[in-house]
């Protein structure tokens, strides 16, 4: 008879009381499965890319380092939670058991492959040993287990395409998704970031959705970036600057639009003070989508009201019902796009 | 003949370079106006309230230590904007000059008394004398002068009420705005923070939306603060309890509910931690509201993912349009508001 645990885990924290697993600075990693978790042997660690970073500096970037700093890190709090980052990463690995009130209620079953969807910051992790340190990829192989609690979700690995790229797919499936249902026809798109992993994917749902009346507008600071947007066709128009300078996007954008300027703006760069362009960039009453995980919460709430700008703000949640599905489908729908990522992310 | 300026004032920013008034260090407060600037006299600072508390602390809440920090900074940065907390405040005074290019363009004459509704952290200020300092209520009377860029907005100050409780009620108008505007018949809506300033607005707003069909509850800790909402009839339902606390946050707004949780969650307090309650008490693809300053990006962001929760997470713009109105409507539509209103803020 297994144990009856709360569908968001709270069975599993240590301390401090009261809080949810996330937060919690340790959590019990125990690895005997509650009557509604899920028991996962796991293969690989996709750590979230700040954490590693902030992990090959301290270590120095020695891989044995590396290890010791991940085996301890896991050891002390239950969860690949980095304390000075607050971010954690994702894991892929196969089902061994289904806890009994889960058990023919999802669409899992023991031997199933499937990544994890929600953070490693929040996920009971137990790791036997580092087998191998990917350190430009920020992926380790690992022999570990892991629980998905019931509110936890997942994405089953696609039959027809390398776990590598869904891996890097579904690492940011929420921003293609959410821009699948954020742009209409003839929306004015400007995707800040265009040409970077996630941007990739949201121009392409844009140029999707926008269509023939639409008009989607990639922004980069790299002359590289800005090439590959070219080479595949994701924009209409391509602005190579620096999303800092909100005045340079703004006028860039204002040129390029009629001085209309966008209906949706999608933040997807990983660098602060960037969130006075987003809101320039944005007509007014349209909306900014805040993707990036540096956005500044005041920096953006105090800017648009500080130019008097009425435009709704959206914080980059990222779950979205399907999301898996709509980013996985970018590979299947542009085999330019894919053959960009297998040879970036999957070789 | 008067020197042409930005809409957003970049034309006063002098470190660093290219950035907007906001994020600079340093702006010019020489008061003499470009051609699309308003020069006012300033007769009284609101200093926001982080801001005020981490002064007062600073100066261990000596008066004349207090006058030399305003000064100071003022005089350091050409504005008030602080350092240790990023936030400003805003001001009440008359209009003295309107640059050539804006006037009768505008609904502005000189003379006209008008209360600043973009952050004094952006403002050109130029304080000659401070006169008090009213250190219960954040604000400081002094002789002054300002600048209020074309895009700065601001509020006539109503003739039918004293203008400190119009400032009370501005300092906050985004929020009753906002709730105005995403509150529709029938409507599961909770404030968090109902029984403070913006909480109870938001309630007057989210009532009278609602409607009939609607349920309306107010979440506060202290028991003063809800029975503060019981007596004006606020909310359909009040819940005393800490909003720190996501799991009995979620407990008590399932049980007032049914188990069907909110539509609408507004997040009004100002301490921090409290984005899973928001998160966990909204329905499946419902909405929060966060106008709290106290909010994290990232919590936020990596909380509703790892519960797996698809809601639409907004950042509380300090503007919307019409938001002064709205909020100043509130003082006329609800008279036992308006009397404990006066009572706390302008008597």
């Amino acid at each position: 008879m297994q144990k009856t645990g709360c569908p968001y885990g709270t069975h599993r924290v240590i301390s401090p009381s009261g809080v949810l697993p996330q937060p919690a600075w340790k959590i019990d990693n125990t690895m005997r499965p509650y009557d509604n978790e899920i028991l996962l042997d796991v293969e690989r660690l996709n750590i979230d890319s700040a954490s590693f970073t902030e992990i090959k500096k301290r270590a120095n970037y020695d891989e044995s380092v590396i290890c010791t700093i991940i085996l301890q890190l896991v050891k002390e709090r239950g969860k690949h939670h980095n304390p000075n980052t607050g971010s954690g990463g994702m894991f892929i690995g196969s089902v061994r058991e289904i806890g009994e009130k889960l058990s023919g209620k999802i669409d899992l079953k023991p031997g199933d492959r499937i990544a994890s969807l929600v953070s490693l910051s929040l996920t009971p992790l137990c790791i036997e040993e580092i087998l191998e340190v990917y350190i430009d990829i920020d992926q380790v192989a690992v022999r570990g287990q892991a629980i998905l609690f019931e509110s936890g979700i997942y994405a089953k690995l696609p039959p027809d395409m390398p776990e590598a790229l869904a891996l890097a797919v579904l690492d940011v499936a929420g921003a293609p998704a959410q821009t699948a249902k954020l742009v209409r026809p003839g929306d004015r798109v400007l995707v800040i970031g265009g040409g970077g992993k996630s941007g990739l994917l949201c121009l392409h749902e844009a140029k999707k959705r926008a269509g023939v009346t639409g008009q989607v507008i990639s922004l980069n600071p790299s002359a590289a970036a800005c090439q590959r947007v070219r080479d595949l066709e994701l924009a209409d128009t391509v602005i190579q600057a620096d999303a800092q300078n909100a005045l340079e996007v703004m006028q860039a954008v204002s040129l390029a639009t009629a001085g209309e300027l966008c209906d949706l703006v999608i933040n997807c760069v990983n660098v602060p003070n960037t969130e006075m362009s987003s809101i320039l960039a944005t007509r007014n009453l349209g909306t900014v989508y805040f993707f990036s995980m540096a956005t500044s919460f005041t920096a953006a709430a105090l800017g648009a009201e500080g130019v008097g700008k009425d435009i709704t703000m959206l914080i980059g949640n990222g779950y979205t019902t399907d999301h898996a599905a709509i980013a996985l489908n970018t590979m299947r729908e542009n085999p330019q796009l894919r053959e960009l990522f297998t040879a970036t992310y999957a070789s």
